[in-house]
This record gives structure tokens, C-alpha cells and sequence, in this order.
């Protein structure tokens, strides 16, 4: 608990400090944010597969990602993984650590995204390192509650 | 190691945006650090130590910062703690994690205090809650050792 809580608060420290910038709008520190979870996620798990066997297929990556990755970073696993077996996957996570601390209301609903954005970079980052090119994007329903979806890019 | 990893990675990551903003000099990138690690630590203590004791005196608190904090956060224990119980701490750590990555030589020094900053904050802002004012320097003598000196503010 005690190691969660020194990541959860360099996030928030990170995440406060991104949209303290001045002359930078919502969508560009999201994109900052974005950007510095993808190259989190890019060495983390450079670091994590280095002596793990290889992936059998895409699926068997995801499977990865919502299970030994989550449970990396959020000491969770991600609850429901879907899959249209298009290159579509939903990772639904009933309670996203990153936002359990905010108080469940709809005023609050505006600011989920900044929470949001490191994460989805973090996935892609760890997808493009398994050589998987993707879109990561993510979305509240209720809080704490959230899905991120993955649309892998073919070709 | 796969937790420690994140907490580095993610480290790293808000050293180098924080070095990227434009218009920015070498001086304030680390005082935005150095903001970032105190209110990271004065948020951490408040959840480490929400259930244990007092402490007895200003030693006893120094102590717990070398040990309980340092392990929590670091993994590993301050290896010496000096003072001329005047108010002046000396922490070595033989070994400092952030530093752990740099290649060793003097070439590489100039950048260490950039690692050094969110650190320094992270211990004021510690100390800030559990009641001490100080200012805290971090010098690093022969890579990846380095001290942090803490004076204490008194009055």
C-alpha cells in the first residue's frame, strides 16, 4: 500500500503539474501526459519481458497486459477484457486506481480525462514495444469505473 | 524490482518534461522539481504515518526518514546518518536509485543534481508535515553515491 501510494502521488504531482503550464490547453496536456506514458511503457515492459518466453499472438499480448502488466502497476488485474477478435479490445477496470480517489459525481466527470491519459499511454507504449501498433483511448462510465479501448492498427 | 521500475520510470519521465518546457532555466526546472517531490512526501507521510506513533524528538523523526521512509520509497536503508545535533542531518546514500542509471564519469555529473531535486523535496516535504522546516541540499561525490544535508530551521 505504502508503494502504491508514492506512484499514485508522482502521477498526481505530474498530472497537476502538466495543466499548471501556462499558454497550454486541456488537449495538449493530455497529449503531454500520453506521451510520458508511452515512454513509461515502452522500457517498463522492456524491463518486465526480458526474460519471459514470447507471445503467441495478439490476444495472448492483451491477455499480458490485464493480467501481469495491471497487476504491475495497479496491483490489480483489469476485471473484463472483450475482444471483437477485429482488433478491437476493451479493458473494462471496475475500480481504476487513478481515480479512486476522486469523489463519484457527475461535476467531477470533466477532470477524468487527465487522470486517464498517462494510462492509455502507458498501454500503447507496452503494445508498441510487443510490436502491436495501436490507438488507445478511454472512457468513464461511473466512477472509479473505466474502459480503455485498443484498436490495433493493421499494416 | 517490477514495482520499483514504475516509480523510476515514471521519475524519469517528469525530470525530462520538466527539462523540455520551453523557456526554462536549469535553476527553475529543478525548483519545479524540487515542489513536485515536497508535495509528493508531505502527502506520503500524512498515509505512512497515520497509524504509528509520535515521535519522540527531531533524531528519532531523522531516523525514520533514513529507515522506514527511505525503504518505502527507495528500497533500501540510508547507509550513514551524521549530525552535529545542531541541526544539521548528513544522509549517505551509497547507492542512490536515481542516480543508479547514470554511467559513471565525470561528464555525467553536471546533470545529477537534475535527479537529485524531486528527492530534496521529497524529504523537506516530509519533514515539513511531521513539523520540521528545513532546507535540503543533495550533492553528489562519486557516482551513484551521493548526500543529502538537511538544516533544520529553527524558531
Amino acid at each position: 500500500m505504502a508503494e502504491e501510494a508514492v506512484f499514485d502521488l508522482i502521477h498526481m504531482e505530474a498530472v497537476s503539474y502538466v495543466f499548471q503550464g501556462e499558454k497550454i490547453s486541456e488537449d495538449e496536456a493530455v497529449a503531454k501526459l500520453e506521451h510520458m506514458g508511452f515512454a513509461t511503457g515502452y522500457r517498463l515492459v522492456e524491463r518486465l519481458t526480458r526474460e519471459s518466453g514470447r507471445f503467441k499472438d495478439e490476444l495472448d499480448i492483451m491477455k499480458y497486459i490485464c493480467k501481469d502488466l495491471w497487476v504491475t502497476v495497479y496491483k490489480k488485474q483489469i476485471d473484463n477484457l472483450r475482444t471483437n477478435h477485429q482488433g478491437v479490445y476493451v479493458l473494462h477496470d471496475n475500480r481504476f486506481r487513478f481515480l479512486s480517489h476522486m469523489a463519484a459525481g457527475k461535476q467531477y466527470l470533466q477532470y477524468a480525462p487527465r487522470y486517464l491519459a498517462f494510462t492509455c499511454g502507458l498501454v500503447r507504449g507496452c503494445l508498441a514495444n510487443l510490436g502491436v501498433t495501436c490507438v488507445v483511448t478511454a472512457e468513464v462510465t461511473q466512477l472509479p469505473a473505466c474502459k480503455f479501448q485498443i484498436q490495433v492498427q493493421r499494416g
